[in-house]
């Protein structure tokens, strides 16, 4: 069988939200699917791989996946990003799916075999106000669930009458979060005030125990709680979460303060018994290893699309295993089922697998992607197939044409740019 | 005058290597250029900006710098990383560009004006032995060069017959470097082998002290020395190069290890007295400021196309300053004059200057980039020009179609891929 | 196809010296070999395997590679040590064997592929005394080498005429080491006094550096030299000899001090720019990761069968990646070619892949393994089988039965227990 | 007298656990015994035993006992982990047992005598609920327990109905524990899952802290009170353990996180004033002498059987003296009457004894083992015997053999192995 590669190509769709697809196609026709996907940067990753990646793969031993993961790395000289982290990402997804498929095993097999027979999962659960937060909280746990990620919105305390609350990323428990931005759709995006939602950090700190201790009290002391502060904390006000938060018994506070600001972790870090999980905004290893050599978190919030594939997640997990830290990858609506197929296989595989973040996907994405899972009790299982098992629909993908779409910028009161 | 920004658009021009251009028009009809060029991947780079950043900037502001940065940073929410900083740093500088040009003023006067008049600078030198570098060091010293970045050629010693041989990265010091690799001109890459380099660290690491030796010899106590390792030796091999090199009075020794294992600098920094320099592969402050603080390194190396423009390398420059380190900007011939006259004009402004990288350009740039400098005694001045001084013909730049040339790889007498 | 496990047998063998093979067959009928062998306990470890692992294996599916490296470390409560983890190595060395048959490929293929062609490898150097050893090393570089790992022995400087010298341990570049001891052979072990070899480390540090000097200036600058203290040092010992070999520019020191004084490691590292490797004691991650965290040495020389199989080495291979660190597996002559066989296709696919040491097999081990490896220019390569790719014949296993040995023992000349 | 060793025997027996014994005869006709149990894996020890140190001691001077631990320690090469370290122990507690029957001392006369009259010891109290708990604390305490180390079961709080609950590891107050588990009385162990518990940290966490204070309640602030976290929690976890018993005032909690990520201990420590106390899966002093130099802990749990010998445990407390931290050696079920007498004798000694964990044995071991022991108040004392002061009737034990028996394995609910 002739393993070399014959062309890697990209497909765009958009069934509900953008996905950018890499397909690689050995001289003896065997495919692999990856994925891709950067939120609002569909086209540069597409750009790297049409115009860069591919012409330079082509006639490269498939199963040479490491060396083409090193070679992709090094060879660019400046490396590392989400553009060039991500691209690599769906080479590397597709040439283990396509391994798999050579060998007809499931890629968790591959990996070394499964050290668990199902995956713990969490799922999303949002509202405007405790009340309606509760109310989901309950419908998810009768639904099964045994761990929420709760997010709320805050009105704005000076002038409630606005209208203008402060609201965190989530996304929906049955569809996935769309980030239609107001004013873009179908137009152009030359008015940017448009598109700016408003937050301001205080009123939400002030609220988020209480309305903590209410979940809490709603749902009883043993389904898990997460909280993502999605980065929007000074290092200070991280630390003040964690100690208010620490009778909650939260399963783990995730973002306290902005990726870039590691260091100050340490302050988060001695403040409380809260758990502590980071890392969804990595791309290399360089900013995970120095928080797990110093244990300043407990859960790793690696994203397979966007830390460069199945080839570095693994190494991240093995190297949080030795230090004693679980992994709890990202699973948002914003990377295609291969992504949460290739985390799933993982989760399979890993010893020091912690939970799962994953969502209900948007019925029109089963036009394109056909997979089959099944959540009881929180627990998440998948039929097996060789690869990532996700087979694409290529026609019915074609069909969801990309239409360009931005994650929402945020501004203060002031006026300023505040994260996301 | 209306300074809102009318259109932002992108030059992708080959006089002698490819350079990517950013123009940014404002309602006025005032225009700025900026250097967006990241070697290898221009095309990445310029979907982000065309694609992405040219529609949300239109109708902007264009005197919101500050407000702009963060907010392309920012509202990305994947942030960081060669492709999306090297897009920024293109607008940045444009922005600087515009605002001198609508004010009259150098964009060192912008900044805070000149704490010096003259500005410091060291070319490269190279030799495939010892003698030819040593011939070189000699002419470049006659034509009043101060300082002097050396580099040099390694036979391969087990098989010297083979023509094999290893050759440390440099820019010839009249015509700038190609990265012309064999086999790829008018071709496919599909054979990729032909792209290949080799590497070994060891031979190279046994000639350096004897050649640095002799190369000190020649040129007198007075010259400034500086040998870039370009990231090619483990931890305990840039050990043994500083302690080696230690007599031989370095200005700096650069890019000691790989950029992304920056905690093993511990290492290399206890062994000796050669001054450190590294940064040329950072993109973002998370990199560079834990190395500060420790105080690992004496130069800053950052470049500032890639590291996201005037704006934030200006504060990188003022933090080095607060911790008693100097600037080394990056100047080699992979970013335009732009970005060569935008870090002059920082060397002009901030105290903690120390030297500054450059070269003598093909004259094809001249076509394309009008621009005065003069370098006497090693010193450069330039013509004050308002905004950045660089005058960009577009009818010449469209003359000089892109040519797709890729950084050359590098892989070792095992096989195996080797950073360049 | 039935992939649970029938029988996990144990085979104990003696061509030339102890070997204890693990044999895993399924219900299909696919079987996998692994490498359990502990030097002088080799019954321990059988004891484990037969009387332990095999029944609580039978019935279990064999792809479940993790889960049974973890069932068996954790579930004896009682973890870690030579004997249990050597047990794990050959369940573990077996399964990745038994996927690779039941897929069609090499094991390397498995874990991900190549990253390199082929294994840079170092062969022992000895000689009583320096004219000797130069006159091995000569005949080792004619041969090819271009890595050598010499040792030497000491007269002792008292008693010259006594005949008593100090001598490292070491394998002959052509027939492995026997450990075979005086009086032991056919007889009883009642005269442990005759087994007893005797060691002083002052005068072995003394000719050190000269010998190393001379070696040096006979090979040349270009061989790579290793040499291994043996654990025979304390520390200030240790950072005497990595002192006072600097200048002969050592690939690496290896085991400067004893296994469990780990901590003082850092006393040597911050000695002298010589590379450090240790290891081949270790067990488990725990001995290892801080050395590794706090950059302590340059090469891990960990060995597959004593540390747990290729689960564990893959990942102690990764977090070295992570920090910088290369692989210098063990390749001693006290391992089954099985073992060697699986630290190459691990040395294939890890990108941190350093240099393995291995050695010429004694002939009579060909009638037990066969196994095709090439060894040109220092570089060694492997006929592709699925699996490990190595063949036992069990009928000629069994013609060689164990003769139980020991290692040698050690006393100063005051008579006290020497580390050997 | 010829105090030369002329035989050591191995003893296998199961009066109502198994344990393995060594017994040490010199010429003279002297006999010494020692303790080798090692829980679930007797036979590996055993033949360490017989097949090689066996041999290797016949005929030394049984009076060298430290010269012989040096010996088996460093002759092996490859050392430590519980295996080799528990055949130690046996040959040593024999060889001291030994010296004391010659000189008609007992052994803490030989270690330099008394430092006190009588040894602190504390029970185990299990109960299934808080209620039970209760209730078996207030037996304990009205039998004169000043001391108490308390457990309970959770139940499963998805599924209460189950019947499963996640129970921690205890001796029972008057029969020791059996280990027996399911399904695999005198049948094979084909059916794996069959010998699997199951545990949840969070849900076990959650009534931790309760029924901790309704046990402090019920028996006043003035009965010392121990926790065994047995391993079970991440660092984060036992962090969040370590400060909600706070005000519970524990004598210690101990063995918060997994042996083998010590490190992480500075976590918790950090965390609270809870007393913090590990050791006895440790089988040599680098496992332990970090611990102790960064004042980790505050009670060593080194259990003797498992470290070495009095030799080895010795010397730790010694170490611990230096550091302020004080002696509590594990004194399970699961090692015999030989090993709690050495560790009583050692309990006399040293000036820093804290406290002894201890049973009440089952009464098959009289039949076995001759002692005589009494607890009055909490504190025990024992008879003046030469040695160690227990008589072994080997008559008696070989009436009871050796039926295989394993540890218990834990699974968590998703599947995966578990730490018991």
């Amino acid at each position: 069988m002739d393993n070399r590669i014959a062309s890697v190509e990209t497909l765009l769709t958009c069934p509900d939200r953008n996905y950018l697809l890499v397909k690689v196609t050995t001289e003896a026709g065997v495919v692999g699917y990856g994925d891709a996907t950067l939120n609002g940067r569909e086209l540069a990753v597409k750009t790297v791989l049409d115009e860069y990646t591919a012409p330079l793969l082509r006639g490269c031993d498939s199963g040479r996946i490491e060396d083409i993961w090193q070679m992709l790395f090094r060879h660019t000289y400046w490396r590392g990003g989400p553009v060039l982290q991500t691209a690599m990402a769906g080479v590397d997804m597709a040439l283990w799916d396509l391994l798999g498929k050579r060998t007809g095993l499931p890629v968790y097999q591959l990996l070394g075999g499964k050290s668990r027979d199902r995956i713990k999962t969490y799922y999303h659960v949002h509202g405007d106000t405790s009340e309606a937060l509760i109310a989901r909280a309950h419908e998810a746990v009768k639904a099964g669930a045994q761990v929420l990620r709760y997010s709320f919105s805050t009105k704005n305390p000076f002038h409630p009458e606005s209208g203008r609350s402060y609201t965190q990323p989530h996304q929906d428990i049955e569809l996935n979060e769309r980030f239609e931005v107001k004013g873009q759709a179908g137009g152009t995006m030359a008015d940017t005030e448009t598109q700016i939602a408003r937050w301001e950090t205080e009123p939400y700190l002030e609220e988020l125990p209480d309305i903590t201790a209410a979940l809490r009290h709603a749902v009883g002391p043993h389904i898990g709680l997460i909280h993502d502060i999605h980065s929007r904390c000074t290092p200070i006000q991280a630390v003040r979460a964690a100690k208010e938060l620490e009778p909650c018994h939260l399963l783990f506070l995730e973002d306290p303060i902005e990726p870039l600001n590691r260091e100050a972790l340490e302050l988060v870090r001695a403040a409380s018994a809260t758990p502590l999980a980071t890392g969804e905004l990595f791309n290399t290893m360089d900013q995970l290893l120095p928080l797990l050599q110093r244990r300043l978190i407990d859960y790793i919030r690696l994203d397979i699309s966007h830390f460069g594939g199945i080839t570095p997640l693994r190494k991240a997990a093995y190297v949080a295993e030795a230090c004693g830290v679980k992994t709890a990858f990202h699973g948002p609506g914003d990377i295609s089922p291969l992504a949460h197929a290739a985390q799933f296989h993982l989760d399979l595989h890993v010893p020091n697998f912690g939970v799962q973040e994953t969502l209900r996907f948007d019925p029109r994405l089963s036009e394109v992607f056909e997979w089959h899972t099944v959540t009881e009790d929180g627990y998440l299982s998948f039929e097996e197939q060789p690869g990532l098992g996700v087979a694409v629909d290529e026609a019915a993908a074609a069909a969801f044409p990309y239409r360009k779409a931005f994650i929402p910028g945020h501004r203060d009161e002031g006026g300023a740019v505040h994260d996301w």
